[in-house]
């Protein structure tokens, strides 16, 4: 291709390094018997990190139970599923997995998808295609995975501002009770922490005659007695049409999932480009995720523990005086509020601390909020969380970043 | 939500049980150590069948290697990526595996997505959206996933005749040679199994000042000295920017990739969203796919002896008077032109002879044109082939199929 057309890349690449936006991937290598622990393989060759931003938030993903399952399903039926869903790739472990996902969520049948991406991509456009004049009343905070399914759709759409039941109502009541009409929302934003008003949002859909789709993407695993979800734990997930979740998080495995009626499983199965034309999940990924989701159906100790060490860090970092935003759920982001220093803070954690943070900045987050995401999992003790406050103090001393100044004085 | 939406996807199934397209999934175990044998799921329990339609063309799923790197890997790093690529997810096998994709492909460098569709939606929409008024030329046979891709990038696209490079020229003559213009093709196309004049296709490119991009899923692992793909074969594979493959297919594990030139894997890796908002690969994944692309980059005995079973098969239904496609690779359909008796085939094969090949209806093959799509590994023995060609026989007799006279005669 001409030389003009190499530039045009390499000045796409060069904007984002003007703006400070430009990622650099730290190259991770986890140890599984020693969680949170890993090797960065940096500028000076392997070293060992703590990991304090995994999204495998319970530490599903170095469990005895998921890697044996892993291992031995690999032994024995191989290491890929071989095909698409329907030419030869629906393994058993795979059918195994869908039936408890379902189960899990207590709804009659469950899809599995490659991601919670795709999932989502594929099932909202699907759904809201099948839908004869579908309007979609989406958060204004959505995922970049479900805004992509919208606009796949190719239906109208209105946005609704974040968690704000009154303007939903609005947009509802506008819509009429006679229009198909689907509303698309999180259970739990991952950036903020913060949760929907599901069992309003769902008061709302019965009002006025709408479909609920509910991505609970950063809550499966964690929340509700048998870890179904914040839809679960505030005992609404009977009233939502379709539950879309995750494996890949803290299940700590690979794959995306709907579960709803018989009826729209089988709709989104038989029409979802994005899963009909695409290999299926490994056999191995699958018995991984189930042996996870069946150990967190039983046991709460890990949800208990990763709350506590989050209330933990919570306290640990804000009786610092670091800017710790408060939620109400695991999440723990820290303020900086400029790409720069989010990550030169980030660079010197790991650099001088061994203490490993992405930053997060535009676009997964406005800009202005450019932010630390912290997420303790069960397995940050206490001398952990201890270290991190001591890192981060030091790394704020560094570049000049405002800690509050009444801790600073009792510290 | 109300009884209406239940309606609409019930017939939205229903639809495509009156048109007998409705897909049921073969619950399949593999063998691992038997392949192609299998474990099939069926109404009557568990029984022993034999794989005629698996795309781990060359049974890398199972190959001891590709095994015992995904089993020792979860062992070491875990079940899952724990995290986006950005976000903790970057695990040092995805970056050997990228390494050694560049190296396959002698491009300078590689990025993984979580599949092949994946990789070619959000690759093929994300390169599109950078180039300023991009017209994009799209081959009619393209698959689904490049259909989406341009689909996803809201340029202006036309349509090729398949594989005609004339009607290719007279629409790159019409665009001229300022635009930005990006041809999109695959070199093996998995339903008839024909190839692309790539040569000719580069020619009009450099002469036309258009970018390449072309899709390898099919052809990778199975053509050319190292196993990278009907380009290396054909000697074309430094005349294409940008080479798309799968790790589900030969390669026997699960993933996608581009491999390009260092600017355009850059441009894709920072803005392109089905990459950046997933989470990543698991490090078993990469390292099973790492392990079998290093196998086939140096032993040649899979794909010599994938191509001497697929011959062998095609000579031997030909002989039986079956209705076998001549094609110049790997694949071999066998067209049966009706979706009913497509799908009756396929379910006598396997109740009554232990034989799975999937029914291919509509919409994956044009209607009229419904298949048998049989794949011939390097483990389908002469006395497999033998019993495959009675079995279709068998039914083809039993569905009052046209056999071809003077096979019959001489049989
Ligand atoms: C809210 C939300 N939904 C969906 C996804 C995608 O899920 P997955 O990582 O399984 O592709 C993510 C992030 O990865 C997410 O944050
Ligand atoms: C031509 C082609 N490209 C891409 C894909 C998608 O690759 P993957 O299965 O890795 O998603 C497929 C089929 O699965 C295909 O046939």
């Amino acid at each position: 291709m001409p030389r003009t057309y190499t530039a045009i890349f390499e000045e796409a690449v060069a904007a984002l390094q003007r703006e400070k936006r430009y990622r650099v991937f730290a190259d991770i290598e986890r140890i599984a018997d020693r969680f949170p622990k890993a090797l960065w393989h940096g500028p000076q060759g392997p070293r060992e990190i703590v990991l304090w931003c995994s999204n495998d938030y319970l530490g599903m993903g170095c469990h005895p139970a998921s890697i044996e399952a892993m291992a031995a399903t690999a032994r024995s039926l191989g290491t890929g599923a071989g095909g698409t869903r329907n030419i030869s790739g629906t393994s058993h472990p795979l059918v195994l997995l869908e039936r408890e996902l379902a189960d899990l969520h207590a709804k009659e049948a469950a899809l599995v998808f490659t991601s919670g991406y795709i999932s989502n991509q594929s099932g909202i456009s699907t759904l809201a295609k099948l839908l004869p004049d579908c309007l979609i009343l989406s958060d204004a905070l959505n995922h970049n995975s479900m805004i992509e399914g919208v606009r796949q759709a190719g239906r109208e759409k209105v946005i609704f501002r974040h968690n704000d039941v009154e303007h939903l109502e609005d947009l509802l009541r506008a819509a009429g009770t006679e229009r198909c009409k689907l509303i698309v929302f999180e259970s739990l934003y991952s950036m903020d922490g913060d949760v929907a008003p599901i069992g309003r949002i769902c008061d709302l859909a019965e009002r006025y005659g709408a479909m609920t789709y509910i991505d609970e993407v950063h809550a499966v695993g964690m929340y509700g007695p048998r870890g179904a979800g914040i839809a679960e734990r505030d005992g609404e997930m009977g009233r939502l049409d379709v539950i879309e979740g995750t494996l890949g998080k803290a299940f700590g495995a690979l794959g995306g999932y709907i579960a709803a009626a018989a009826p729209i499983v089988d709709a989104v199965r038989s029409h979802a480009p994005g899963f009909i034309f695409t290999t299926a999940l490994p056999p191995a990924v699958a018995a991984a995720a189930t042996a996870s989701i069946r150990h967190l159906k039983t046991s709460s100790a890990e949800r208990q523990a990763q709350q506590a060490n989050a209330a933990r860090t919570k306290a640990a970092l804000a009786d610092a005086g670091l800017p710790v935003a408060p939620t109400p759920t695991h999440i723990v982001p820290v303020i900086v509020g400029d790409p720069e220093l989010c990550k030169a803070a980030s660079d010197l954690l790991l650099a001088e601390h061994g203490i490993y943070i992405q930053p997060i900045n535009y676009p997964t987050v406005p800009r202005g909020t450019e932010r630390l995401r912290i997420t303790p999992t069960p397995f940050h003790t206490d001398a952990l969380i201890a270290d991190l406050a001591d890192a981060l103090v030091a790394v704020w001393r560094k570049l000049g970043l405002p800690l509050r100044e009444h801790a600073l004085a009792a510290e």
